[in-house]
């Protein structure tokens, strides 16, 4: 600690450059804020001194003067996932001079909160966050003193606040009456934790197909951890003699990479059921079969969240609002197979 | 600007709990950094205080005076692409009290620059980078002043610094000797452009193998940008009449997705030939054939990243350290078929 204060104190400070330079504080200031009232006989030596003693502002500094920090936090579930809402959003922010700085939730309630509460404390202008928990209450101190925050996928629990989502009912609606309308009559649906918005919102959906298409609930709806053991478990009970589903919904990637790891183990090819998953993913289209998906428009939700990210920062009393993007069906060849009896 | 400043304003400051507690502003600092020699009936009208007001400490303010951040930053290439070792030394940090917060750098120079001197400026630690273009001179002063930086994956160029790399060589020598061990004689390289580090070690390390195997290298290395269509170009001109190679290897993740697409558009399945990608992906084994890979140990990578780190925290002056992870073989079939001719 003491070495590391140390160092820190050898870099040089306005102070240095005012003396190096032979003029006043204030004057340094002026210079370094690009005030026009500064003459040119100072501001050069001034400069000269800068360029001599390698001094840099203090971006902190300067935020706590300006009270404005132009950088935005980014809160990912999961940065390792491939995320290209992030990497959209971040260039989009980049070119509008704003600084992205991203750490990840780890699906953690309370790395949620540890990671959002330091973004806040260090004086970033806003959060863009993918939610977690169910109760979201430690945000409202930290809105009421100014940091903007914008939720996507899920809406933030307890404080109201902006947010992207995507159309999660109509996704899953779309994938269900494409394999009913490849002749599949028993479904069944592999999904998130229902704790998590995304696997509530599409399991309930998932439910609304059935019952508005007359059909029973019971054994096609499977909702969990997305831990391989736990997806596997589903699949032996969906694909079990007596109630054996023709077709497969699966409510995330890590499901369908699950689904389609048990196939590709325990199920000849000519057996294995049809299969749409929900969100697109890299090399879909060279499985055998190709496979069918629901694909959310990452692009348009990063824009999204950036535009409601700059309209809050521009106008703090503007009304809140929710934007849910349209999602797509990517038809493939899993989803079109007939039903296996 | 003049609204965010007014709404930042109304944070609770230190001289507002001093009025509120009736209390010096210095009292209420000793208790804020738990000074053990306030009273505790004085604590405890500070601690009311606090509560009444909602304040917090602003850890800009805090950090400014402690000279230490405890926030290391991570500039990685691409944080929307599958970046495990991201996701460890994330975890393995914020296990030991430090935030980590990321931006990534898209491969872009410039932007490389602007995301390293934001976090050098607003006081992080120290900086993990996955460094990009051939010259890092703007960090030395950075260094100079206290900054603590680790390359991965590729050195910095420039001033030194501590680094954990993959051995490359070793793993395009494994690539190359199983497949020459099953049968092939002519063997190609597609991989990365040779300005990055590990595209240019890479296509060295796989011309050093023709050499000592005593063959020609005419033809049979191909690198630049990895887009599907210079990689389009490079598979027809290996796979040509004349010079056909019976295998490949890909320098990366990205080339072996791109030559992937191209054989599954082109090429019929009984004449596609052998392939070792380097880098292993989610769903190589679920392809057909599944995909030989060589494999980096991103979590030993991470976990001597985070070690590097905190040794140079504790210790500026300790002497630079390299660290080499070795790499691993994983076969899975695609490696392992006889030369079509």
């Amino acid at each position: 600690m003491t070495k590391a204060s140390g160092r820190r104190s050898r870099r040089p400070t306005m102070v240095d450059v005012a003396r190096e330079a032979g003029v006043a504080l204030s004057t340094v200031s002026r210079v370094v804020n690009q005030d026009p009232t500064v003459g040119p006989e100072f501001a050069r030596r001034v400069q000269t001194a800068i360029d001599t003693l390698g001094y840099r502002p203090d971006e902190q500094a300067q935020q706590l003067r300006r009270g404005t920090s132009r950088t935005i936090g980014m809160a990912a579930r999961e940065m390792s996932a491939r995320n290209p809402l992030l990497a959209e959003f971040e260039r989009g922010a980049y070119a509008s001079g704003l600084t992205v700085f991203a750490a990840s939730t780890a699906d953690d309630v309370e790395r949620e909160r540890t990671v959002v509460l330091s973004m806040a404390r260090r004086g970033f202008d806003g959060v863009v966050l993918e939610p977690i928990g169910p109760d979201h209450s430690y945000l409202a101190p930290e809105i009421a003193t100014g940091l903007a925050v914008v939720a996507v996928d899920r809406p933030v629990a307890g404080p109201e606040t902006d947010a992207v989502l995507a159309d999660n009912a109509a996704g899953i609606d779309m994938a269900y009456r494409q394999l009913a309308a490849h002749g599949h009559s028993r479904i069944a649906y592999i999904g998130d934790h229902e704790r998590i918005f995304t696997g509530r919102a599409r399991a309930a959906a998932f439910r609304a197909c059935l019952s508005a298409d007359g059909r029973a609930v019971t054994g096609l709806v499977h909702t969990g951890e997305t831990v391989q053991h736990r997806i596997d478990v589903a699949m032996r009970a969906v694909l079990s003699a007596e109630t054996a589903a023709t077709a497969l919904v699966t409510g995330n990637v890590t499901t369908t990479f699950a689904v389609l790891t048990y196939l590709a183990a325990e199920v000849p090819p000519e057996r294995r059921p049809a299969l749409v998953g929900f969100d697109d993913f890299p090399l879909a289209s060279l499985l055998d079969p190709p496979v069918t998906v629901i694909s959310q428009d990452s692009m348009a939700m990063a824009h999204a969240a950036l535009n409601l990210m700059t309209a809050r920062l521009a106008a703090p009393e503007r009304p809140l609002e929710t934007v849910t993007v349209p999602v797509s069906l990517i038809a493939r060849g899993s989803g079109e197979r007939p039903p296996v009896h």
